[in-house]
């Protein structure tokens, strides 16, 4: 009981399976933490924005424990935690939050102003979010545990959906969050920027929220290939036609009423010629001219403050070329941030339950080993519409 | 053209079809309204708060034209109407409104504050709205008409649909009201008292909202059997087991997050001896039993102001005996009135023509001649779970 | 150190000065809380809540120490706080909440479910709250410190205005509670039903809210003068002339925009008949008879589900005979319970702070002794336009 | 009274007083409207936005009558204008909107699809919207009377108030709109960007709405004395003391609550050096700086989809170099856009009524006559701490 395993960067384009310190109940400047609990992780995905550390577009520091999208079994408590007992099973939301702070108390907890020293928002795993010890390993340990974590209901009802009860921790409220911002209601016509995971939890919670149409767009097209068998209408941005022009092909207007950014500061250009290269402000400047004048965009695709990859001098710091009096123009409001995980996680666990999102399905989960996971980082680094689910203990498998 | 034929209320339990004037481009009082169009009625349904007047529940006077729930032709335009022409089809939001008074601007469209001199809020063929003639008839005309209807934007789409359609003049948006109002989101569980039309309209309206799990109770079995045959849980009041108790058995919990009454004033008790008579506060009272605290109620069930065939004095003056502190521990808020209809059918138009709603399906649309009203009256009176549709020209038959 | 002296409620219209055990950091079930905190209190305020316990209205037991309004220094700390240190000042919100069950997540601290075995919320002092010692006394226990306490971000500061922040912990937020709810904003035209301490809270909050006009009711001549002199217009329910007629003089119209009853269960009648006897549901019934369609009624006023001492058997159990059809026609919507406090404390101590509003100066605040609680208590009964505000360590009178 | 003179631009830096068409009751393309009105102009202002047409900053042609803040006596009625009368004092709001379209029955009048052919969104004397005539004049034609215009309740009480009234056109509602979609509440701190005649409105908006501290930035050192004169905070960014530096001196902190962006693309940068120079972005760069993580920031000031006279090729399509990854990592929302007056008049009508705000004191409303308006547009152009109100039949004067 006293080793663990996980999942370490080692490099640009490098991730090996090392062995790691056990958790403790103990915060990353080492003091004792009687509000933690050590979790035995059920699963564990691997998130886009991991990919950005293991392609080498941040700071991140060699040896670091990656993953912050983590499911698991509680097996010790602190003595301060009064809501969980050991054998609970519980779903993590990626962010770290104290539930004591003023933004916690208004449900913002994607920026908890206790648990990071530098900047509002702490995560598991994560360069810049204050070295919380990452979860794609055997055991994690979890602060502040009554607040953060959910607990799912029932054990075997949970076992059964855990596919789908995986992706709580952080890609369907991702997605979700982006929809919910967009304003996604019953009948609206939404447009998804980005076919890869969180665009396709973005997809399957537009349909949830009673979206009329949800269309996807992407350059990849294995991804949009699987948006379209997984019910959506797609938009090849790799094909000249403009996006405007593609819309209007399957709505009859070239305007939709909520987009959502699922992209970020990663974006290609769009078209034959665009689709090669970085342009990291295509995305905002497109959803501009496709959402309708007094329309919102939900943007939870990652834009950083620092990129020193980027394409640019500009977008070193975090600038982007936006032709902003577009969006003025059209009245537009835009949306951004770390998902507060927790405002949405309950919700969208009954959804699961009942039956009424099938998000292992259309993110398309890949249950993988720990041992897996580096040729898992490889692939979806490839662009595989796949959704990599890290089963440390060989649970889901059983499951 | 210059003949008509409506279903006129003649008195407690009768209605008969009846020659009536030919619509004019004038209001109640005879004034020249160049706002308005003429509909050739293409379908026009019989509701539930119609059958308060022809109980004679209410004051309506023999002679009134019944139907408020209308979907229609343009056939001719007043000199102001800018955004209609000959031949475009549309939906009438049940509620008369002008579109230029405070109200009317802040979407209040069911309290109108220009449609009727003697209360806010107006109404075609109903007592007390300030006598605009009903629609269930073979022509009628429309007030206001660029601000009051929603114009399909497919003829022959909205034709292949147009028994959902037909609901977006009143049932439907007024089901999505009371969930709307009750807080119904992704992932809620949601009660709705009453198995009619209404009750099964919110709950279509519920699951297209995302709701987890929608339960509809009721004292009629064949209403309920008809629930559950369209995919909701159901509760059967008649019998003697709580309300919360047999909430419990479905969800594990005797409380859901959101409730709705589509029951109003004419509510009977519950159990086997509650069920034969009426208590026009008991839906009011078990929901604030079986909703969460913090929840919301949505109560788009009509209360009136006068009933002068109530069981008892208090009520006969819209007085009910409502355990309020019980409400008040629970923080519940209290959400009341005629829906504002063209708050919500455009978005719901959208739903069904995208396949999102099955409404037609849900309340279980029944099509049936001008001349068979009457009889469709008695059949819904006496409780059979159907939706009556009156077709006055053949064209749903035939399409 | 090791004493205590608090006022203990000791039968129908009688509390004393007591000796009570010093607080420990326990439960009231007797379990060690380390989430908890000691206070020395600063101030403690009579509530007329309070009164409704004095009064024997209630099931409150002889020997409870009573008091749920108090402001505090920091003199303990259990090993598992955080964020606060001896010597902080701090105000408490009277619900006593954990901050970890859903209900405390969504800010509906007021019905937290983990504080009460019995029902949701708990309080200070209070019957049916689950025992959680009262705080008019030189000593108080807190529980879950980190959230549920206040900080005042400069102790000078915080004491030069301490007549003002000792609002914070009830009285404020409650009226201004009752004035959010009922939906104020900037150019409301507000009625506010009660001119008692809560009721003159919500008009200052009305105020800071940017209302246009606030209108207080009430049949008590000291607390209308009282009400005008710090700045209101004032309705003498008393009189015969009807609110409507009354409020129609005033703003030429006979209804506001907002209404909120801060009156609540222990209603009188209006005119001169009616002032002399209790009648439960007349604030309410007036209120839809003088807020606009579309209108919201936010009721502060507590509302009880079982009252021994009621009028009628009904009213014993908590049920009203409510004019509910007319609140139906007017689409209005009824927001009821305990405040939570902790959604508002934090920007009210602002605006107390940066001088935007005078809360002290407007419910008339008293400060006196402990040893002079017992004659306050009388006092406030008798209807005197005074807030008394406890003093138990002299530190107001020092400062 | 077939006679009319108006304000007329031309050219770059060039305005004259010429005698102009009476109005008629036709819209843009000549088409006759019975839902218009036309006004004997009881007052109208320069505005900001007037000055990047006379500056030369648009392709406004020469003979463009200016003029979209508008207050007004009814002269003349349509035949289907139903709520107006001859005599009636109204305010105009700035966007021409239809009231039948789907954005302006949602509210969003400030983006109406119907009024302009080329884009959403009307307005008067203004380039690029549509050709309604501008109402720098003796009379003007308002369309859609019944919907567009604001009546003022009593012709003495308002002409009394006529100074504060004239700002309900554009520039108080703009400002206020700013203060709202940016999260101005009671206990906010509000910093405004901007000390012209818009952030001044802003700044008493805030002041309404119950914000704690107020404070404004410029680099024009008698706007700021004028901000301070009227009881704000004030920031000099023609210092080199940074903003965040600056804030903090007055809060203790260096973040705001809430930001609002009173400037828009003629910004010019901060310190000693940057202030001599445009920098289209600075502004909404340094509002990511300040506002606190899960603020918004509200953007009235005005941002071009094209800028012939820019600094760059990027900012001549309206592109700016925008770090937008700061206000990711903060979890910003940006609310941009025409202000939708119509929400917001009529509250603030009712505030200016009861004196609840005095705006023509806090942007200095100097009143100039018809022929004194182009010494005005130079006066305003160099940057007084003014508003100027045109008084075409010295109506105000007289009053």
């Amino acid at each position: 009981m006293a080793e663990n395993r996980g999942v370490v960067y080692m490099g640009p384009g490098k991730v090996e399976i090392q062995s790691i310190p056990f958790p403790k109940l103990e915060d990353p400047r080492g003091r004792k933490i009687e509000h933690a609990v050590i979790l035995r992780v059920v699963s564990t995905n691997i998130c886009g924005s991991d990919q950005h550390m293991v392609r080498g577009r941040t700071t991140a520091a060699v040896g670091l424990v990656l993953g912050h999208e983590i499911t698991g079994e509680v097996i010790e408590v602190g003595r301060d935690v009064e809501t969980l007992s050991k054998g609970d099973l519980v779903s993590v939301p990626f962010n770290v939050a104290c539930g004591r702070c003023r933004t916690c108390k208004e449900q913002h907890t994607g920026v908890c102003l206790s648990v990071n020293p530098s900047r509002a928002g702490g995560a598991y795993g994560y360069v810049d979010m204050s070295g919380w010890i990452g979860g794609q390993a055997e055991f994690v340990m979890v602060p502040y545990a009554d607040f953060n974590l959910l607990k799912f209901p029932d054990r075997d009802r949970a076992m059964a959906k855990i596919r789908d009860l995986t992706c709580l921790s952080d890609i369907l409220p991702t997605g979700y969050h982006g929809a919910v911002t967009a304003g996604v209601r019953p009948g609206a016509t939404v447009y998804i920027a980005g076919a890869g995971p969180v665009g396709m939890a973005a997809a399957a919670s537009a349909r949830l929220l009673g979206g009329a149409v949800t269309i996807v767009g992407d350059v990849n097209p294995v991804r949009l290939a699987h948006a379209r068998a997984v019910g959506f209408e797609t938009i090849d941005l790799s094909q000249d036609a403009s996006l405007s022009d593609q819309i209007a092909q399957i709505l009859g207007t070239p305007e939709v009423d909520c987009a959502v950014d699922c992209v970020g500061f990663e974006a290609r250009g769009h078209g034959h010629a665009g689709a090669s290269h970085e342009a990291p402000a295509t995305v905002l400047n497109s959803l501009m001219e496709i959402t309708r004048a007094a329309g919102k965009i939900g943007i939870p695709g990652l834009y950083v403050t620092d990129d020193p990859g980027a394409v640019d001098p500009a977008a070193k710091r975090g600038s982007l070329s936006i032709r902003f009096g577009l969006g003025w123009a059209k009245s537009h409001s835009f949306h951004t941030g770390q998902t507060p995980v927790m405002k949405y996680n309950r919700d969208l666990m009954q959804a699961i339950l009942w039956d009424r999102i099938n998000v292992a399905e259309v993110v398309n989960v890949q249950v993988i080993s720990l041992d897996g996971a580096p040729s898992g980082y490889g692939e979806f680094d490839a662009g595989v519409p796949k959704k990599f689910v890290i089963d440390p203990h060989n649970m889901l498998a059983a499951a």
